[in-house]
This record gives C-alpha cells, structure tokens and sequence, in this order.
C-alpha cells in the first residue's frame, strides 16, 4: 500500500481471536483482509490483484502479460510455498503456540524449518544474479512478498544471512525504502526483535 | 484451455522424474508448467492470469476488478489451502510414494487428510447458495480450481458426496462439460478410478 502509496490504516488482527468482528463478517478465517467501500477482499494475491487494476500509479505487477509471468510466479511462490515450508512453521511454533498456551514449541519443527530456508535462498540468488530485483529491473511485488516473509523470520533472529551475499544486499535496498520503515518498528510483545533487525547495515 | 478453446499439447511429467527435460530448463521443481512460443509459465496462478490476458474469448477470471475479486480469492483458496491440506497428503500418501516406493502410506495422515475435507466442502456450500457457480453465476476460474481437486480425490474414491448435495448437484454439472471429458477419461497405472469417478449421474 505504501509502495502504491495508498492511504490507509492497519489493523491488528490475531487469526486465533474468534470473536474479532472481521471474521464474523466473512466466511473463512483469512488474513490479510482489505476493506475499502464496504468491499470486503481476502486473500494476499486477490487483493495484489485487485489494488494492481485500481490504482494505476506505482505498478508492481509489470507493464505487459510478458512482464507479469515472472512477477505473479515468484510473490506466489513466497506467500505460499516460502510459507509453507518456513514462515508458518516457525510462526506457529514460536509465536502462536506462545499466544495460545496451546503446546510447547517443537523443536524439531522449527530445525525443519531452519534447514528449508537454503533452497529458498538458493531460489533468490538465481533470480538476483539475472537483474536487479526478484522479477525485473525494478521492485515488483515478488520482492514485497519475499521481503515479508524473511522480514518475520529476521525479527526472530532466524535468517542465515551469512548463506547468500545477493540475497543479503538485495534486503538492505528493501530495509532502506521509506514503505519498510514502519515494519522494522513494529514489535511483538513477549519477543524482542533480533540485534540488527531495525539496522539498516546488518 | 479447453474452456477457452485454446489448443494446446498436454504432456505428462512427474515431480520426482528429476531427469525430464522440462525441469533442467528452469530454476525449480514447478508444475504445472506453460509453454507458449517459447516463453515458459510456471505457476498455476501466473498462468491463469497470463491465458487471461493474452485470450481475451471465454474470460475465466471475470469482467470487472469488482467481478475478479471472488474469482482470485476461491481460486487461490483451492489451489493453496485445500491442495495443501487434503489433496498434497492424500496424493503423496497414496500415489507418490507408491511410485518412488520411498515409504509405506501412512494410513493416520490420509484419515487426517480426509477429516479436513469437512470444513472445505462446508465453504463450497456457503458459495454455491448464494448463486449459481462458486463465485459468480457464471462458471469462472474458481469452479475449476475446486473440481480439480475434487476430481483427483474422487478417482481414488476419497470425496464423501453424501455430506452436502449443494456441492454434489454443482460437481455434476461441470462433469457434463465437454472440457472435463478428457479429465474422466484419465487413468493413473496402478490404481483404478472408484466405481462412480466417470459416471455422470452418480
């Protein structure tokens, strides 16, 4: 939204919180949620979509079916497959079991997850060495998805920086855009952020 | 393809023949994968929207940003959510590692997997009551993102009809389609279809 520079305002929402009225108000529990109009859009690449064919200042889709193909393959690629296999994982053994007093962390489940962030990285380099950003000359929407993600795991000090060179300068670009500064103030309470997580020269 | 009258050469790949050509030419392991005068599409997502944009007959995706709002959401829901939590288990426990023979099926995953079938169909429901398709009164990209799952899980007999006639009456008007012909025609070696997977009427 900033990126498109969209006004806005953020509302925290818990998916483990039933009774929030943003999920009385739809059918499933998906999160984010865009509310603009009274319209109600859910789902991350429904509402990239949908703002992408709103709001025609600051594309971040591409200019051309052509130029889009690697866009929408590489941000689909971090909202679910990233996610699946790294994101959720940690996400729900560190911070959700926390919240929800429901379990223990496991710790091998988070090793699992620790050990499937290499090919990822191994994805970004390959992408990175080709051009400036994941998907074209320019930030596109494939770097705001893969930037999320690893921006989540950098606050648990859970990114192997050391791993990749590329992919280490490409998210100090991203940390520097006035759209990331509000991010690296965010905090979670209960868990401190890792040492260089806000430092624009980790 | 068919239901955009798009000719087109289909080819069977498997995800654990890592030797096919097809795979060598690209950074990951992706299916399914377009290939459209040389440029190559991976992404189930990136390709709907490319046919999308480069055929403009038979729109699959809707008419409006308003209209393709739904349409992305359930599409993506079906593509991620219920293929990540019903369809991937079933299919690996059953089919994958029968033919890399790398482990016995797990008889709790696959009851796990057909448990969370339950919550899919109930959401199906909700749709289909209030118009004619899932996500418009037309059938759009949605409908076919769901019966391709469902059509998987109903070869191997794994759909429990029986729990919402909503979601039933709607799976047998698209089997009537000339474009899922071909798809109630397929076999996979090994494995016979359940009695009722072909059978219009059942």
């Amino acid at each position: 939204l900033q990126e498109k520079s969209i006004d806005h305002q953020l509302t925290e929402c818990n998916l483990w919180d039933k009774s929030n009225k943003i999920f009385t108000a739809d059918v499933a529990l998906e999160l984010p949620i865009l509310i603009k109009d009274k319209i109600l859009v859910a789902d991350v690449g429904a509402i990239s979509e949908y703002l992408e064919e709103t709001y025609y200042l600051h594309p971040l889709i591409g200019a051309s079916p052509l130029a889009r193909i690697d866009v929408r393959r590489i941000a689909n690629w971090f909202n679910t497959k990233f996610y699946a296999e790294v994101t959720q994982l940690i996400l729900h053994e560190k911070i959700v079991s926390y919240f929800t007093k429901t379990k223990e962390p496991s710790s091998s489940l988070i090793r699992v997850a620790k050990q499937n962030i290499y090919p990822h990285l191994d994805y970004m380099t390959h992408w990175i060495k080709q051009r400036k950003w994941l998907a074209a000359e320019k930030l596109t929407l494939a770097d705001i998805a893969a930037a999320s993600q690893l921006s989540v795991l950098d606050y648990l000090g859970d990114v192997p920086w050391d791993y990749s060179h590329h992919v280490r300068e490409w998210y100090a670009i991203i940390k520097s855009r006035p759209s990331f500064r509000a991010i690296l103030n965010d905090y979670i309470p209960g868990f401190n952020p890792s040492n260089h997580y806000a430092n624009l020269d980790f």
